[in-house]
């Protein structure tokens, strides 16, 4: 069963259990857990950190097939908290994995560069810049950063996987109410890798840097000390894509006849 | 001066000063006061209750000529805590009142009725009501309370103020992402109309009373116990009409030759 959830991240800290923490996956888990009389356990396509939010996130749960996924979704709306909702459960084919058939993941990152007009009943989702941020350089910055880079100098730690990813899209658009809005889409990101690459881009945006630095960077075999991770509560995980269910199980087809070869 | 004010009313127990409570206006006029070095205090459009926002609040304040204006909402933004900005503050002639010279205030009152996929970012602002609400029976009910009607079956209690009043807009309307709005406007309201109001079209929009039952309670003398508050945290006030300066002028000018007749 795949699940579309969305979260506001801010009294979560973040997705992955943890002991003694609320956080988004335990919260579900437990719900899950306890409306279907089951122990449950999720698979996700993005594992946010605390305070990121997600309108756009899924996971998937191999369930009976005799769980009735019609009153699934007004039931767990009835019995999860209001800062985490369960929009959809949906059949999918046994090869649908949440983390590992995704295509791309796509996040948005919020900032006001005008502190007297940031809104205060957005508080909690874009982050208020005290100095004012020029739109062209942010772009120009942006746009050399693109294709397939290691982008190690931008991952908080080798967590054994690879730092090489497909930048696919990162560009930023300023709202009629001023706010500033990044969207970044990738094949996949390593972590704290959307909030380091913001946070590389707005040095230039206020004047620091030039369009050229976070791009310099590409060819560090380390994360260097310059690139302040931009803070957590401006980002949200906003879709995950995924191959439609006949290529999922041509793929699954393919796996099986290397593996025998 | 005039102070255009927005805030997010969760964290605070409404507009007007309590002891030991943080309130609006004690958090804009103690840290006016800071910031100016004197004594300042607030005349405001709408004392908004506990878990109301604002995103088009006024307020006024007498201050000496010499107070520099274009510092002065900078050096808000950096003092003021993030649920609270002054976005703009601007000379007004001294006729100006923030509550007695307003022509018309406007709310808006928003809520999903669709439990599973009720917003998480938006659960402070958007009621999620548990039952499917009618649009055409909200719209019906809502047109037959517009005009000037003696609306104290709507009001928390008499505050020796008429309870009389012309409600001069009163509609509903249903967002792409499913979210229902009301917006309303009158000339003034008297305390917990518009939640009351909400209230009682909302047993007429999930079918529980016919489309006349709110405007049939325009007869009472007193508040009918059958009517519920809807809550505090759908509700925001939006816009305070004023007259142009002109006409504030000549509408003072009139006021003295009156007393002098």
């Amino acid at each position: 069963m795949r699940l579309d959830i969305a979260y506001d991240g801010t009294d979560f800290s973040g997705w992955a259990r943890q002991p003694a923490r609320r956080t988004v996956c335990g919260v579900l888990e437990d719900t899950l857990s306890l409306v279907l009389r089951l122990d449950v356990r999720l698979t996700v396509a993005g594992r946010t950190d605390a305070g990121v939010h997600a309108t756009g996130q899924v996971a998937h749960v191999d369930l009976p097939a005799d769980v009735d996924l019609g009153v699934l979704v007004p039931r767990l709306a009835r019995a999860l908290p209001a800062d985490v909702r369960v929009g959809a459960a949906t059949p999918v084919p046994p090869e649908f994995d949440a983390r590992f058939t995704a295509l791309r993941r796509h996040y948005a990152y919020r900032v006001c560069d005008h502190q007297a007009s940031a809104d205060p009943l957005r508080r909690n989702h874009v982050v208020t810049w005290p100095r004012p941020l020029d739109l062209g350089a942010l772009n120009a910055a942006s746009a050399l950063l693109l294709g397939e880079h290691d982008f190690v100098a931008f991952c908080k730690r080798r967590e054994g996987a690879t730092t090489i990813r497909e930048l696919q899209r990162l560009d930023w658009s300023r709202a009629a109410d001023g706010t500033l809005e990044a969207r970044v889409s990738a094949d996949a990101f390593c972590h704290s890798m959307v909030r380091s690459l913001v946070g590389a881009l707005l040095a230039v945006g206020e004047g620091r840097k030039p369009p050229g630095w976070p791009a310099g960077m590409l060819t560090a075999t380390e994360r260097p000390s310059a690139i302040t991770v931009a803070p957590a509560h401006g980002l949200a995980l906003v879709g995950v894509d995924y191959p439609a269910d006949a290529e999922l199980a041509a793929r699954a087809e393919l796996t099986r006849r290397v593996r025998t070869l």
